[in-house]
């Protein structure tokens, strides 16, 4: 089915003007659309100031769960970005809503945490104890064949996993020890991408963290970030907007586009990412198909310029 | 086809008897089945004995990677048990092997090492340049978001992963490095255990260590250990045997007696390991059968006894 549906590239005005007639809701992807590491997106800033001037709620939707909304927002401050806290939607925040919301994780019980600060505020933020993180304590090596500091504690409910640059093997050791020893224990991954761009490279991103404790406990884990549509059940909790008058914007296929279609809203691809040509057509193009494609969001400014 | 078949299980002296004189040349897995963690097995020292009084060939098949051949035969030398380094093939020896007389890796290349002092001496045996394993440098934690210093290196040929306690985001990032950015760079795996037995309990083994490298890159990796025939490869490489008259003697189902099995030999399943009846019969029984089942290695010591 797939096979046959074909994006709608879009590059003249009309039809961006009438693309943002189309929709009161747009769901923006950060990184590869906002900004591309350290660089801002030319234009872009231009573009989310008209959405605003006509009107519409802007969200900004991100697997990154190294940061809390707050650590995030610091990053559109950077840029010069207008964007409040309850505009950003980070993997962080949205694995503490799904445990407090949707979970009703009991209070007396404590989440073990790979991961880094982000995770921990995001937590705090909506009152559910952890464990692990960014204690010293954990960010170790043990000695090889010796674990016998490593017990189990029947306080743990919940293993929570998210990128971590401390992980070691102690770490793994007690989440594996939890999530084997503790009946019912969750185990949750802010989101499974598999690499994380840093400095024009990829690196092993959250979701090849996590992947010593599938294999080892050979659990199949809730995903919490995009593709997964627990990230729109989080989004959705907290707004009230129109999927049929919604557009997810981003520049990965495999997480924003699929994402969008996983939550049945209309999908926008931006070229200014991770995605090529290649992707889009030929014999290695990708089943995941947006329902539009333009260059960048800059490109948008031109209707800007028209105001 | 493997549902209708049952293996048999042997209790009777003239059962041990028999099953000796069909066989010339036995695999004996270590652990599980020698000893379980620091304790020996009762009975199997006179066993191994009887063995070589009747000339048969005995290999100790193991997929440890953290030792060397000469680091576990003092595994051997501390419960007594008489064992030389050539009867002793564990999954580093045999991935040094792979590497020097399999791919005839080329000697102006270098391996990166995720894995500790067992596999560097093996390579070091086999003439192997590498990197990484044991080196300090590699064993540290790196700040969050920096990997300046991760530089790809033309020169690695090979990414070579084994259990390391001292696992950490540095290497994990290397070896991704290497892996997607060098043509034809290999990507083998001592083995690939889930977990890891240490203190009664179990800790995620060489298998999950490795997995965040097969999530971020996408490669499938060359595997050595048990069940996997490169194992009988180097085997067979260094001695020379009647796979007919070849008995594999095993405690775990998945690793033992499917390496038996993909290697054309009998097996012998022993319960002294990680095997137990619910493994055997009932609904969550495996679809991996033995030839035999004994319940302990060392009730062969009867025999030892008439003689």
């Amino acid at each position: 089915m797939t096979a046959t549906r074909t994006a709608q590239r879009l590059s003249k005005p009309e039809e961006y003007s009438d693309l943002l007639d189309r929709f009161d809701t747009f769901l923006f992807d950060c990184d590869g659309v906002i900004w591309t590491g350290p660089t801002l997106v030319p234009g872009v800033t231009d573009v989310l100031n008209l959405l605003r001037s006509r009107g519409k709620n802007i969200l900004f939707v991100t697997n990154n769960a190294k940061k809390s909304r707050e650590m995030y927002k610091k990053a559109f401050d950077g840029f010069g970005i207008q964007a409040s806290v309850d505009e950003i939607f980070g993997s962080a925040y949205a694995s503490a809503i799904y445990l407090s919301k949707i979970l009703k994780f009991p209070v007396d019980k404590k989440v073990y945490v790979i991961g880094e600060e982000g995770i921990e505020h995001e937590l705090k933020s909506v009152g559910i104890n952890f464990t692990g993180g960014t204690d010293p304590a954990d960010r170790v090596f043990v000695p090889s064949g010796d674990y016998s500091s490593i017990k189990n504690d029947s306080s743990i409910g919940a293993v929570l996993c998210g990128f971590d640059a401390y992980v070691n093997y102690k770490k793994y050791a007690k989440a594996h020890t939890y999530i084997t020893n503790n009946p019912g224990c969750e185990f949750i991954l802010t989101n499974a991408d598999p690499t994380y761009p840093a400095g024009g490279a990829f690196y092993p991103g959250s979701g090849a963290m996590s992947a010593p404790l599938r294999f080892s406990t050979k659990k199949t884990p809730t995903i919490i970030g995009k593709p997964h549509r627990h990230m729109m059940e989080t989004i959705l909790a907290a707004h009230d907007f129109d999927p049929e008058r919604t557009i997810m914007i981003g520049d990965n296929l495999e997480t924003d586009i699929l994402f969008g279609i996983n939550s049945n809203v209309t999908t926008l691809l931006v070229m200014t990412g991770v995605t090529n040509e290649s992707h889009l057509s030929g014999e290695n193009k990708s089943d995941t198909v947006p329902d539009y494609v333009v260059q960048s969001m800059g490109d948008f400014a031109v209707l800007a310029e028209q105001n």
